[in-house]
């Protein structure tokens, strides 16, 4: 069902297809140049629609999932070529197989030798040949297996020697990305994640190991990558619709910010300056990301129902279905009158990823005008 | 469909039907000797199968809702007596009139006179004649009218007067109570939402007008009240699965935490004490409201798959679909052979209401058995 922007209900998500399709082509143009193929993330938008503009506009081939169900769903879409970017599990074997037998290039993740022992077994037993790349920390953010270690070379000849698995590749996500404080330091960070993953990928062809995959993700690191000699793909998500943690981060501006949320004024607290809304933490998540940031932007920061910034005025606190929006300091200053009761605002997320994960789909609003719903899927 | 526990994906929302069974219970027997009726709030489980429980332990006549889609959910369900206890506005009344017109006792909420205005309107305007309470402020939370201002009894005049609208009576949330940090302080804080309740009630009885519901609510005042003199209702939710965040406030035991997320370990970072595990905060919610406390429980307490919970090692940290297991102190000292890969636990969380919100139902146990799944709703 197709609503007119007046009969939107609120709180509503919101999606800016121009800038949404201006950030897939910036970061399409961006990676091209630098030499490797775009594997985008799903995992932020997790939308057949999105996808189909994200393919249209940058021309991949494949994509990145963070949940099977997630694979499931762009595989019925018409996706092929799918790399699950969370370490496997034994049990998860089962529906991998069911996705490979129907035609899916599905490949899977792991960091240790115990596990591939475990994926091995598994996919021995439910018929399948697992395609398996080998998950790298370079910047002990969370998973993967040391680039320098032994154990490295040991875990590549224990997924190259099983009978239900193929060493496919190396690959990493450089999280560490998110803490830093610099656009320098990301640059840095950037030239760290590729210089490791090139590194694993020769210890591995050293040691007479196939290693035809050297992927590498994160949109920080993505955007500000200057060199990608030796990766084979990039593997950026959030870009498609950035939000406040990422221009915090130095990655985007405000305005390339695609997804925002739509919401009434239900009430005030005139004594504290508080603006009481109907959108709280079930409509905007409970990412508060951006406290860790210079610019700490509460739970969003608040738009004109026609997006322009409130530079002043962030949703500063959440309930479950309700916001409260104050001045960015936090004192009674802020003047009420401005945000009469049953007025709409929309307020930008901190975190687009979780935000979005809180909604079944995407009123997408082009040329002032909502033209279409988009649904999106969840769970696992 | 259901599975065995052990075909059970991961993550995985579990709901332990005994402890539910046996809150649901303790709360109703604890209101029934205090007097007034329960109109349990259903924004925590959202599901029809958790309110058939709660009805045949508790006997309640009506619900509260969070949202209108809970509240269409629950009316297809065979519930006919709602309260929807956020801050209504005009843009809602064509939904609210729908479920009026279907027979649905539907009742809304305001906490000031320029929204009854336009609500009256907008009620005009649909043909229906909506029952609407005052919300008021008892602890300055939220929301809410001053129950001592002049502004309380020219609000009810407004709504008394209002074409299309009755005045029921009076409603608040004493979610101040989530704050406190002694079970002494709730206490107070229930005599004191009951104090201040009760008496605005008595000052619209005093100007000549209807003031037939009485209504108080939240889970810690709930639980701690000794008194509910002129309350009529009450309207606690989370304490049908209680979670870390009751725990730590001291209105439930561990042993009463109904709900939890399996989970199965993906790898390790042995130098840092780290076990990785598929559930993130996708699976978690970003909730971190134990942080506050004495007892920060990051993003969830780690259980043996049977339950039993390891006091020393909590979920310290979360990406998208990557939790961190550590060390409650985040030292490296846990002895990761504890948690093998492949090997499954289950994580309490902090917040039900925010983690049972990432699922579309549950898995529940039973003797040790999943014995059905229960789907729930959401959005808005």
């Amino acid at each position: 069902m197709t609503l007119t922007f007046h009969a939107l209900p609120t709180p509503s998500l919101l999606l800016d297809r121009a800038r949404m399709r201006a950030n897939i082509r910036r970061m399409a143009r961006h990676i091209q140049a630098l030499g490797p193929t775009l594997r985008p993330h799903v995992k932020t938008h997790k939308s057949r629609d999105v996808l189909a503009d994200v393919k249209a506009l940058s021309g991949n081939q494949g994509i990145t999932v963070s949940t099977l169900q997630e694979a499931r769903y762009f595989f019925e879409g018409g996706e092929r070529d799918i790399l699950y970017a969370v370490g496997m599990t034994p049990g998860k074997v089962g529906d991998a197989a069911a996705l490979i037998h129907q035609g899916c290039r599905l490949k899977v993740i792991t960091d240790n030798p115990a596990m591939a022992g475990l994926l091995d077994e598994a996919a021995g037993r439910h018929r399948v040949s697992l395609p398996v790349l080998i998950e790298l920390d370079v910047d002990g953010h969370r998973s993967g297996a040391d680039p320098e270690s032994d154990m490295l070379v040991r875990l590549a000849q224990r997924i190259h020697q099983g009978s239900a698995l193929t060493l496919e590749g190396v690959m990493t996500h450089a999280g560490g990305s998110y803490d830093l404080r610099s656009t320098d330091a990301i640059h840095a960070h950037a030239e760290q994640e590729r210089a490791l993953t090139v590194k694993a990928a020769a210890r591995l062809k050293d040691a007479g190991l196939p290693c035809p995959v050297v992927s590498v993700g994160s949109t920080p690191t993505a955007v500000m990558a200057r060199d990608m000699t030796g990766v084979t793909e990039v593997r950026p998500g959030v870009y498609t619709f950035f939000d406040l943690f990422q221009v915090g981060l130095g990655v985007a501006a405000l305005e390339d910010i695609a997804v925002s949320v739509l919401t009434t004024v239900i009430g005030h607290q005139p004594d504290k300056g508080w603006v009481i809304v109907d959108a709280g933490w079930m409509a905007m998540s409970r990412d508060r990301g951006t406290a860790g940031q210079a610019v700490d932007q509460g739970y969003g920061l608040v738009c004109h129902e026609n997006g322009t910034p409130q530079d002043d005025v962030i949703m500063g606190s959440a309930n479950q279905e309700h916001g409260i929006l104050m001045a960015r300091d936090g004192t009674p200053r802020l003047d009420i009158t401005r945000f009469p009761v049953g007025s709409r605002w929309r307020i930008l997320p901190n975190h687009a990823c979780a935000t979005a994960g809180q909604y079944s789909g995407y009123h997408v609003l082009e040329n002032k005008t909502i033209t279409t719903r988009w649904p999106r899927t969840r769970g696992w």
